[in-house]
């Protein structure tokens, strides 16, 4: 997830494009799910309770000719253009053309999408009541908020918290543990010239201006945005210009620096808090920069992304691993970004959790041998290609799209597969959850194909996992840096006989000569190539000397005497190679928001009493276990049942507080637990039985007591279904009639 | 945790005043069991081999009268001392006096120490040799070594990890779990205000000196050392000045800023790289700093501890507890130190983690429902009354303890008892585990108990858990910087009248009057006390109008019109309480380099063959797999039975490198793995069976392929033991032959 922050930069950017502070609408589409927003302010979250709505519009058929007879011209129009920019690459056409000619895509792309969603209906999402619940419950908050808060920094509390454990568990189990992965724990601040050599220290940066009288800081792209904004909807500017500003707007993604500056100075922007100049764009490197020691030389950062710690442990994860591929590693860790003007959540924070899997393996063979198990799976992919016609995105088995070379080789496949099914165990909803592939112009320089899994959510589609293949640029860009070649031995098909040729130095006669420089000659004569050594030998025989260069820059006169060249054959059965890498990189704060999202449901015919439809192997706790009411018989009944919960690991929550069963039920709802126990005045006839209740469906049956924690437990790691356990105990008919 | 690190710094530094760089033997004793190392380097974690021995001393009987004769004197000189140290308490002696006695008092400590060393016999424990498996099998190494490495920091590799992740799973079931503590995940970036208060940035340092050339740095107490040091094994230095030296490092511990100056001065120490001049020493804070955002005027820190993040969310977590008392909030994450000299491997470095717990209680009752399920765990305490007196450590149960006060409450109690279960459960030994207290002089000011576990190694005793009484500190400093009341409502026994006497502000006449300033006027007016407002209702009483000092500094006339004195009685039903706080605060590097060493082993007849007996419950995987040989007809068998194992959640790794059986179970023992399934010629036959070997007996059963899985899993999560496993089951009787 090397350059995440681009890429996620550019699908944010797509989002706040096409937000306005005053109720414009923003719009985003993929077949037949779009999403719509109204933000009053969508800028912090809230310490007040915000005036805010966000609709999503799902349409489930889209498939009118009439309509289609509209949109026509519209992805053809796309098309045409998507057709120019292969030509001006297929031409070899300067890069600063073909930016040109894709930033004109995108804004075709935009209005394609914007008609699309002309003709779709709206369902209403309920952003605020959801964030509302999220702060009341604890699930997160903003960090040091009593101290007035730090924009970008979030606390998970303890539901959130238990979620995220939970997450992580399940990816443990689910990548690690099922492939057999190396995991590993790398340090967090890194050395400078770590991330110098991973381009991180050149190229990891955002622009922003600043107030030259204040110092403030404003990120360029957001700053212009909302100047332009506020002059589209100011009624004494013209037409024309703000045909202008809104054109901008949408280029602004693809401008450089110097086009940023040329739309500073020609609409005269200054500070929108003091109004005072502001400098000329600056890059703003994003890594939080330290001293690691006391002597302030040895500079250090908080690593902006997990990936290089397994980069630069290559040789010792391949030792262990017997010097052998291909094999994978896996880190789960914190990573930091010093976002110029954090927003949107947790999809944008200063610090956050990733979990990140390299996949090393051999660069002429990316076949998966356990592609087979997720070949069938049809997922919904959105092509480069699909994207440059102004096309849909469409469903597809990863089978064809491998067979198809859509999808670059069957690692790649196989990992797209595995992210899928992971998401949807979690609970992502398949419906809202398609892969995107990157243009050719949005994908790093190092990658070969790169998928992003993205998730439908009311700030539109957000990239929650990366998937990429990153060839051999990282262990090669560590190589060079260090000396230590980071390169898997191959075994050749057949042993390979070739020629060598190779310098034998005198180390008596050279350490007589050269005293304390000799070892700098001989590691000079050991470097030298086969060419080096036949034009050293004809220069000898010729004149019975040469010159050599030291690697001090120095040069030396070597003799005859000094050296003896041997030429002979040798038998090998190995290759050195640079090994691939598969990397497929998961943001966790990202993923768990989107489950928020996917999961916030409202209870029918009461729609104040919202909960979380999360699946039980996430869920914070696994059940609740609440006595009717405050009778002193049922004490005992609960103690034991909580410490038979406790024994074999199911988390639970006793609330024996004097609400009713159904508001009770209600604030269990509220925080996700999937299974409610309600001890009641049965519950002390023998034998000892309880109410089991399943929050989604309400269902509720009745069950022996002692039976109860291992049946909880199946059911919250999934071996068991409610469906299972409401054919299998008699159902309890009592109506939750007493809630709210 | 906030201090640990001036608690760890004095247990380290009693380690490093009895290390010398030339075999001279360091001691440590707690009653039967001590310690004595040699050393020829310790300061880094070996890239190369290290020359070095270490040995540790245990006497499993002390009870020699002839011994204690001995003894006696020396025992009687420290308690001579403590008494005096006493006494001086008592009589309210200056801190300096009573500082000057202390010293004095360790100084005697030390000598008893030595001489019951002397009486003991020696076993020996081979640091190197463990630290060369650790690195060997990548359980962890140094970060960035291909980069030449940052001192105090390290990589765990898949191993470390693994068992990492294991224990602290294991601590969220035993404490989390089973306390329904309220798990949370804040911030590492912490803003500077947030640490000023809680006294970090004033407090949280080290002293230094730095080279005036060349900038470099040096910790001052460890240049003082190793500079005496020098002079002690200088034959030209005569014997009075040597005895001077030893007694400066023995005395080192407790010197003042000043004092250290003052002995840099008198023995001229230069850096002992350059031979420069050093500065005057230096508070070097040792927190990492950053800028938050880009404007460079935002400071934070990288988080010293974890449990500020529980503090500044006490409010939250009170409201998520339903307002009530006594509850506890839990966080396991990273924290840094920029520590001036990392040294000791995993003891002291420069980020780490931690798992820590802030229990909030009622102040005047510290009373806990569970004490009674470990008040008859025996323990061995080392109280600050036993240190000072000069006797040895002893064991207690811990009701015994609460009971004589020794430990102030049943809170604190009832955690060591906690800790001291959950240490033994992932693999401490009993034997090398103590509870020490704080001496008074070394306890945080703010604490009213504090005792560590410390667990013995080649080291000596080292702090891995702290357990401290924080008393309401934390609350209040926060409540003060903020100005948020953190306080919890407390239910009074009995409703109660209180008078009441305030000011009702005219909002219209002070708002018109006083406009933009009537707000601060009228929160001026608010937070007058009862005694202003008789004072003011006086002299308006008296002249007709008052002054009143607003928060600007800015005063204001207040006039008889704009206010109204009220006088009532109101019933109230609970109190304003600052809860208090029991933290229990673990390093968990700590305890897992105690874990390693506790845990290695060497094969008894064959001491090359090393290896580590960790408890199967966090144990990195559970079991290994492994064909006799690459004969085809058990590849399917091994792929089954790994599929089974993937499939209820048994880490394990397939080995089927070349190897004979018995090579291949040593390396699987090097990496801990508690039991090994072989698949042999029998297996091929119905009804199929594997051999089940387990790592420490090396015992080994036979048993059906298709029960192999659940057997493996209940072994590791100890519902089953081995001892049951071999009397069910028929014993294999062929012997590890090949081997080695």
């Amino acid at each position: 997830m090397q350059f995440l922050s681009c890429n996620l930069r550019l699908v944010c950017k797509k989002i706040t494009h096409n937000i306005c502070k005053h109720n414009i609408i923003y719009k985003q589409l993929l077949r037949k799910f779009t999403v719509t927003a109204r933000l009053t302010d969508f800028n912090k979250w809230g310490t007040k309770k915000k005036d805010r709505e966000v609709k999503i519009q799902i349409l489930e058929d889209m498939s009118d000719p009439n309509i289609e007879e509209i949109l026509s011209p519209f992805r053809d129009s796309v098309k045409e253009q998507g057709d120019y920019v292969r030509k001006l690459k297929f031409d070899g056409a300067s890069e600063l053309d073909i930016k040109k000619a894709v930033v004109e895509l995108k804004l075709r792309k935009k209005l394609l999408e914007e008609k699309e969603l002309s003709f779709l209906e709206t369902i209403t999402f309920d952003r605020a009541r959801m964030e509302d619940l999220l702060k009341r419950r604890f699930f997160y908050d903003q960090s040091f908020a009593i101290y007035g808060g730090i924009s970008g920094q979030f606390d998970l509390g303890p539901m959130g918290c238990a979620l995220k454990t939970n997450l992580l568990n399940t990816w443990r189990n689910f990548f690690i543990l099922e492939e057999q992965m190396l995991e590993v724990d790398c340090s967090i601040l890194t050395p400078e010239p770590v991330l110098e050599a991973s381009g991180h220290v050149e190229r990891f940066a955002d622009l922003m201006v600043k107030d030259v009288k204040t110092g403030e800081c404003f990120r360029l792209d957001h700053l212009i945005k909302s100047h332009l904004e506020k002059m589209i909807s100011d009624k004494k500017i013209n037409e024309n210009t703000k045909a202008e500003c809104k054109n901008i707007i949408i280029r602004l993604d693809g401008m450089t620096k110097d086009e940023m500056a040329t739309v500073l100075s020609k609409f005269n922007i200054k500070s929108p808090i003091t109004g005072n100049d502001l400098t000329e764009p600056i890059e703003f490197n994003l890594m939080f920069g330290t001293q690691i020691g006391p002597s302030g030389l040895v500079k250090g950062f908080l690593r902006p992304e997990t990936a290089q710690g397994i980069f630069v442990n290559f040789k010792r994860l391949l030792a262990f691993n017997q010097d052998k591929l291909p094999f994978a590693a896996a880190q789960i860790g914190n990573a930091f970004r010093n976002e110029i003007s954090p927003r949107s959540g947790l999809l944008r924070v200063r610090e956050f959790t990733m979990a990140e899997i390299e996949y090393f393996c051999d660069p002429n063979n990316k076949s998966h041998p356990k592609f087979e198990t997720v070949k069938d799976l049809n997922v919904l992919l959105h092509s480069a290609c699909n994207q440059m016609d102004g096309k849909s995105a469409q469903h597809m088995t990863l089978g064809d799209a491998v067979l198809s070379k859509l999808i670059a080789n069957e690692t790649l496949g196989y990992f797209m597969g595995r992210i899928y099914l992971f998401l949807i165990k979690v609970g992502i909803d398949p419906k809202k959850l398609r892969f995107r592939q990157h243009m050719g112009n949005e994908m790093a320089h190092y990658a070969c194909d790169c998928w992003d899994a993205e998730c439908l959510t009311s700030y539109g589609w957000i990239e929650c996992v990366g998937c990429a293949d990153r060839s051999a640029y990282d262990l090669t860009q560590h190589t060079k840096a260090t000396g230590v070649k980071l390169v898997a031995e191959k075994k050749l098909p057949a042993p390979k006989t070739v020629d060598v040729c190779e310098i034998v130095s005198n180390k008596v006669i050279i350490g007589k000569m050269f005293k304390k420089d000799s070892k700098l000659v001989q590691d000079a004569l050991a470097a030298l190539t086969e060419n080096n050594i036949n034009a050293i030998e004809t220069e000898i025989n010729e004149n019975g000397e040469t010159e050599l260069r030291l690697s001090n820059d120095s040069t030396v006169k070597i003799t005859k005497n000094m050296i003896e060249i041997k030429r002979y054959q040798k038998t090998v059965h190995v290759e050195e190679i640079i090994p691939s890498v598969i990397e497929p990189s998961f943001g966790i704060g990202r993923i768990m928001y989107a489950i928020f999202e996917h999961n916030f449901k409202a209870r029918e015919g009461d729609e104040k009493r919202t909960y979380f439809s999360l699946p039980p192997v996430v869920a914070p706790l696994k059940c609740s276990v609440l006595p009717l009411s405050s009778n002193n018989e049922f004490v005992p009944f609960v103690k034991q049942l909580s410490q038979n919960l406790t024994k074999i690991d199911v988390s639970h929550k006793v609330d024996d507080s004097s609400g009713s069963i159904g508001r009770r039920y209600a604030r269990t709802d509220e925080i996700a637990i999937p299974f409610g126990i309600t001890i009641d005045f049965d519950t002390l006839k023998t034998p000892h039985t309880a109410t089991l209740r399943e929050r989604d469906s309400m269902g509720q049956v009745r069950i022996n007591l002692d039976q109860i924690p291992e049946v909880v437990k199946n059911l919250s790691n999934g071996k068991l279904t409610w469906l299972e356990i409401e054919e299998k105990y008699p159902k309890f008919e009592q109506q939750e009639t007493t809630e709210a």
